[in-house]
């Protein structure tokens, strides 16, 4: 048996494989802020259920190293100094293969195999969210980089923004495109709107003149980065997912079109950027998938 | 025995290839802008001396199309709307194995293999002069993407430039950190030296603070766009040669700080920029290495 698992700053997710690398059924807890790893190892035993585990496919909230088989990420706390997931989930299925994926890249992986790049084997995709995270794929494989971080589009500076991010940098696209960003930018021009991306979307959708032009400036800079990786990278597929790409036409719009403005190189003058197919489930899809 | 070939827009280079993928000697052309295959179809024929040839390994300007082996570099009239090297080259050697990589591919192997980035198997590599090329290897080999073009770093958008690029884009960092860009740029600031940009770093050892404003400029955009690269490949070294880049301090130094203030996550915290090692050569030892 093949159990995959999805470890996020809110919550955890784990089910079964199926022969082609997806988890039609699986569990979901919160991320316990403390005692982090016992609530994974619970997670992972109530699906595995007493049967013999083969293998183990991990995505996990990034950064990772996916040759130490350790994980530190930003949003969980117990972890973020580093913890070894994958002698961890070892411990539990000693006979099982540990395979180990950046979530951002295990959901790339689930999108050219099953979501929005069905036969496209060289692919971006991005989840535009409360961060900006990401994947690459080549030749249909992850392109893992040096320690299984590569896709961190979020953290590619863009034009427009001198802001410190919260990697420590500045001007990161993270800065003037994730959710909570566009929304503190609308904000300082004068909205005065509900909390959320959610509520600046709709606020668009009404017309709002701010609301618009802060959808605007994040297209805008979604479309410029996902230019220059598709530049560096050749590939001319991005597949964009993640709550904040929900926001509709005044998003999409600026993007597609800043994209096309700079995208001119022959090798990706047809680039196209799609909805990601799977949503929430690409991760764990993606885990599924590192297994077969 | 295995022949290496370097077509560029100036020149041609061929030779044999050493075990090693190394090619010590070589001789070298003029790309004629007339007969342009006639001319490289000579060369090959000048190197291989009647001898049988096994294999050929070629790197050509870019844009290419690895998978198709046409290439259609925008520095060579005859071929820029594309041309079958690959075929044509097998028309000499019908039993060569041919092997076909864009240049700047070829130098980041080289540089990988031979040069500055022995023992990194993950690096980018830049070429700085009248345009910005670059390279990408992960795991040990050329990331190509789809069709071989991955590597144009110099068509990623920075900030503080909305010029129109070469690429039919804006704001590409060849617009900003170029030979030529940065020279126009001094131009419009009022600079009257000397015509290129080995006399603009001149002008900037003896203290014109045009001059330096100028270089500054333009290594702060370079480390700009080799922190963003590296946080979206994970790769922890990039390797800089090029005319332009050896314009010393001046340029090295907002280059180094730029990425440093820049690459900030974890797994990039510690990136390296350093000096190409094998200079005009890089390509051609690339080539050679494509025969191994």
């Amino acid at each position: 048996m093949r159990v995959a698992l999805d470890v996020g700053g809110t919550k955890m997710a784990a089910g079964v494989v199926e022969a082609d690398g997806t988890v039609p059924t699986f569990e979901t807890v919160s991320t316990p802020q403390s005692g982090t790893w016992e609530g994974c190892a619970d997670l992972l035993r109530t699906v595995a259920a007493g049967r013999e585990v083969d293998a183990v496919g991990i995505a996990c909230a990034g950064p990772v190293d996916t040759v130490a088989g350790v994980v530190s990420p930003i949003n969980i706390a117990e972890w973020s100094d580093g913890f070894g997931l994958a002698e961890s989930v070892s411990s539990i299925f000693p006979d099982a293969r540990i395979s180990l994926a950046m979530d951002g890249a295990a959901a790339a992986l689930a999108e050219y195999r099953h979501g929005a790049g069905r036969g496209t084997p060289n692919l971006l995709s991005l989840v535009v969210s409360t961060g900006i995270g990401g994947g690459v794929v080549l030749d249909g494989r992850i392109a893992s980089g040096r320690t299984g971080n590569s896709g961190h589009i979020g953290h590619m500076v863009v034009p427009g923004s001198d802001e410190r991010c919260s990697c420590g940098g500045a001007g990161c696209l993270e800065t003037v495109a994730s959710g909570p960003s566009t929304v503190r930018w609308a904000r300082s021009r004068g909205w005065t709107g509900g909390g959320d991306g959610r509520d600046l979307a709709e606020a668009a959708r009404r017309g709002d003149v701010v609301a618009l032009a802060a959808l605007h400036r994040a297209g805008t800079a979604l479309g410029i980065a996902v230019a220059s990786a598709a530049a560096l990278l050749d590939v001319d597929l991005a597949v964009v997912g993640g709550g904040f790409a929900q926001s509709g036409p005044a998003l999409w719009a600026p993007m597609l079109e800043s994209a096309t403005r700079h995208a001119r190189l022959s090798f990706i003058s047809n680039l196209r950027i799609v909805p990601a197919e799977l949503g929430s489930r690409g991760t764990l899809t993606g885990a599924g998938l590192l297994t077969l």
